[in-house]
């Protein structure tokens, strides 16, 4: 969009910050209001509004809300129109409205037209507006076929009115529907992509959320996302709990709305970013939000009912908060990655939709695309399912492809990765030496490379590289093989798990006809040459 | 000790919950002050006070601070003897007095003896009071060894002080020396154990912490915690950061101090449960203590030196505190393995820690006796590292030793695990055939058992089930042809991941010539046979 007096580009969603598939953005409406993504949306019913948006923005910083524009077609119509939704909910941040598809999944149908919903929406100058949609819930393919084919036909209409009506007040959403029928929701997606919305929404059934089914949940937003482009921001509705942001996020899900840190509350149901505790199996409160440091569980346990749940809804929404701004801070320091091997142990099924991340090749390559090289904190590895993480597989190719394979090495020097040796030092090896290190999981790093990043700002277990010995060694071999190499100076480890490493290497390469010297110290191979060239690796 | 006038047994120390070696308890002052363990006590400088006891208590529910007796000593002796420890600190909790060893370990000696600082603690009321120790830290084992007699002498020299004294003001502390020399540490504690101090307190080389080996501070204290026993608290000198409270404590840590809330808040370091953040690259504040929900990131950075210190420390603090809390709720809930999983992968050494601590089978052992068979809360499995904890262990053990054993089985019904059967269908079964469970991580469940802790609570993700298949396959069959059996009626799994196994073990029961019937449907069964008689497991 450009700004006709400033000539300023004021696009809709700019991209700030990335690493996996997640992003750190910022969402622009069409008045200019701007808000930071990922972006949590708290659901307010606009007619209890139990907690109200100008509560959240000024205690929790909220810069956005999601309510309904059904319930307020059917009970509050006329007040919208005269004092717009900002009105109602009287709050100046962005309001997005959903348009009643909840309401049709619940009840079957609701007595209004996509046409009059569309209209209310730009009337009452909902920021950001949702057309009627007919959310597939849970069905089988032919249901969920037909539940597409509305939502589609409901999207032209709506793309009509305002097209009638000229000027667009709100950004206006694309809902993806499909429910967990993969090709539908792709087809969905296709469909929509070139219809001029200014965002997409994916339809996330609830059942799955509340049966943490978030393998399949995971699998649908990595369905959608390749598909719509990286240029508009992605919604997910009802996102549920916090222990999955940092997933949505890193799967590319710009934007969540969720009403469970109230419905939660009513059912005494105390949230943390790694589960769900019932108030009454709560002896201590493990946060510190200001609820929990002016309560103790028993006071909670003791409140009345509507006292608890209005606390309880307070503690869910700063839980949700604070793992936002926890997922925002990994984004920046790209360690989403690390945040998600620690969130998978937050719940079995957590853990198998992790796995299944992981052994997902096209989606790990397109994380890779958008990760960047290099991040200002380093990487921490586990075990065999962090070495798929992006950032150390791509370490490992542009090893292999750019560095060691078709290079030719006549004689190598072998030093174990937890030896310190100074470039001064290196560069008085015989020149006719590559300088290598072994050891690490990375395989083979070339001295040139040893210190940057990410071979020496990695941290790992030694139990990773136990596991892998056997393998690094193989991949050793045959890289110094393949290279032509006949004399392998060998300097000897010092810690215990990787003397057996190096005893390994001693037997591989002198078995692929490698002629192995073993070496004390790196100076005794200086004194033995007295060469004082740099190494050409 | 006996109370005189009521006659009621008023221990030093009383354990109310116990999960693995971890336990919550009440530790019981001469005067009868308590608190709660697993107790932190923050390190309070007697001379700076930087941030006072009394606003710990206030504003943290602190219970319990740690200071030095040693600079006492030096600079404050007049008030010390005047007041008292506590009008020094301005905090009627309990204080813990440290000796001085800190400083002979940091400026070689102390110009004070043994019996000088044994009544200067007695003398100022020191609720917990440590004789002058001669701290390891990282030295060779003949350096050790002279640290270790040294400390013995001067607990003998400090316990002729008390028995001259007569009646005792303080507890008293046998600290345990010895570093990273296990055997030095056992020797030291045995010699301790009969000594008739109160409780004891490891003390742990800060260079460990600091270069995060933690694999062998955890070693440390596994070497010495059977040795002690459990009827006394085991404190920890120099506990450091709060992402190893919940190891420590799952190793029978009682009760640790430590000073680093401050000396990282000095270096600009931002604590988090699963690590540290330093202030330059914290762009949102992942938390909502006091502190963090009332700045920001950009503030915390432009705030004054001193002032961004004294902000830090406060924050650092709540981390700590804040973790307890989230231990004793894990204990409480049986879960303290969980939240040893989950934080595992919060640094590659904690990984490394903790697979150490999966791979002691003494130690696994002690824990299993110590840990309750059931609890109030389901358990979460992983992987194969899961399966070894002491609950999924002896769940298994109990299984096979007391179940299925030495039984004769003739017909059995084999009933994928995911599927649900009441006891009433059961109840119709043909009476000869035994009805067992296939497909969960804990091999054969009879029908008897299905429901009870922890079959039908644990959650596992499939991907646990893939990679035990073959291992769960042939335990299934052995027990099976042991018991004698003829012929298994194998019910039908529906789920992808079961029928993988479900045809995998058929093969296998062939092959161990057990005849198989496959059925659909349990119902079919019953028809079958029309018998109304129950299963006999």
């Amino acid at each position: 969009m450009l700004d006709a007096v400033n000539s300023i580009r004021l696009d809709l969603f700019e991209v700030l910050a990335e690493d996996l598939l997640a992003r750190i953005g910022r969402l622009r409406t069409r008045d200019g209001k701007t808000a930071e993504t990922p972006l949590f949306l708290p659901v307010i019913n606009p007619v209890s509004q139990e907690i109200t948006a100008a509560w959240i923005k000024e205690n929790l910083g909220g810069e956005a809300v999601i309510t309904n524009a059904y319930i307020i077609y059917k009970r509050l119509r006329a007040e919208a129109l005269e004092k717009g939704v900002h009105g109602i909910l009287g709050f100046d941040g962005i309001i997005m409205t959903d348009s009643g598809g909840y309401q049709v999944l619940e009840y079957g149908d609701v007595d209004v037209t996509p046409e009059e919903i569309a209209n209310l929406q730009e009337d009452m100058e909902s920021d950001i507006a949702v057309p009627l949609d007919i959310p597939t819930g849970i069905s089988g393919k032919k249901e969920a076929e037909k539940t597409v084919e509305k939502t589609l036909v409901n999207l032209r209409k709506t793309l009509e009115v305002l097209e009638k009506r000229g000027k667009r007040k709100s950004l206006w959403t694309a809902p993806i529907q499909g429910g967990v029928h993969l090709d539908l929701l792709r087809r969905c997606a296709s469909e929509e992509r070139e219809m001029g919305f200014d965002l997409f929404a994916l339809g996330s059934p609830t059942p799955l959320m509340e049966g943490y089914r978030f393998d399949k949940l995971f699998k649908m937003i990595s369905a959608v996302r390749p598909i719509i482009g990286f240029g508009k921001p992605l919604h997910l509705f009802g996102a549920g709990h916090p222990m999955i942001f940092p997933f949505i996020v890193a799967l590319g899900v710009d934007m969540f709305d969720s009403a469970s840190y109230y419905l939660y509350a009513k059912d005494d149901r105390y949230m943390t970013e790694t589960g769900t505790i019932r108030v009454d199996k709560l002896d201590y409160l493990p946060c510190d939000c200001p609820v929990c440091s002016k309560t103790t569980a028993k006071e909670l346990k003791e409140m009345s009912k509507e006292e608890r749940t209005r606390m309880l809804a307070i503690h869910n929404l700063h839980v949700c908060y604070r793992e936002i701004r926890r997922v925002k801070q990994a984004i920046k320091d790209g360690r989403l990655m690390d945040l998600l091997e620690l969130r998978a142990r937050a719940h079995p099924n957590l853990y198998q939709g992790f796995i299944e991340i992981m052994k997902n090749r096209n989606l790990l390559e397109l994380m890779e695309k958008h990760t960047p090289i290099s991040s200002r904190r380093g990487m921490n590895l586990y075990d065999e399912i962090s070495m798929k993480r992006p950032k150390a597989a791509s370490a490992r190719k542009r090893l292999i492809q750019n560095v060691l394979s078709g290079r030719k090495i006549q004689k190598v020097l072998l030093i174990p990765e937890t030896l310190k040796i100074s470039f001064e030092k290196a560069a008085r090896l015989p020149e006719q030496v590559d300088v290598l290190y072994y050891g690490s999981p990375f395989g083979l790093v070339p001295l040139s490379l040893r210190y940057s990043y990410p071979f020496s700002q990695t941290n790992y277990p030694r139990a990773l590289i136990e596991r892998k010995t056997e393998e690094l060694i193989e991949e050793i071999s045959e890289i110094l093989k393949r290279a032509g190499c006949k004399v392998a100076y060998l300097v000897k480890a010092r810690s215990s798990y990787l003397k057996v490493f190096e005893e390994k290497l001693a037997s591989k390469l002198k078995e692929k006809e490698i002629k192995v010297e073993e070496i004390i110290d790196v100076r005794e191979m200086i004194g033995k040459t007295g060469s004082l060239n740099g190494s050409t690796l």
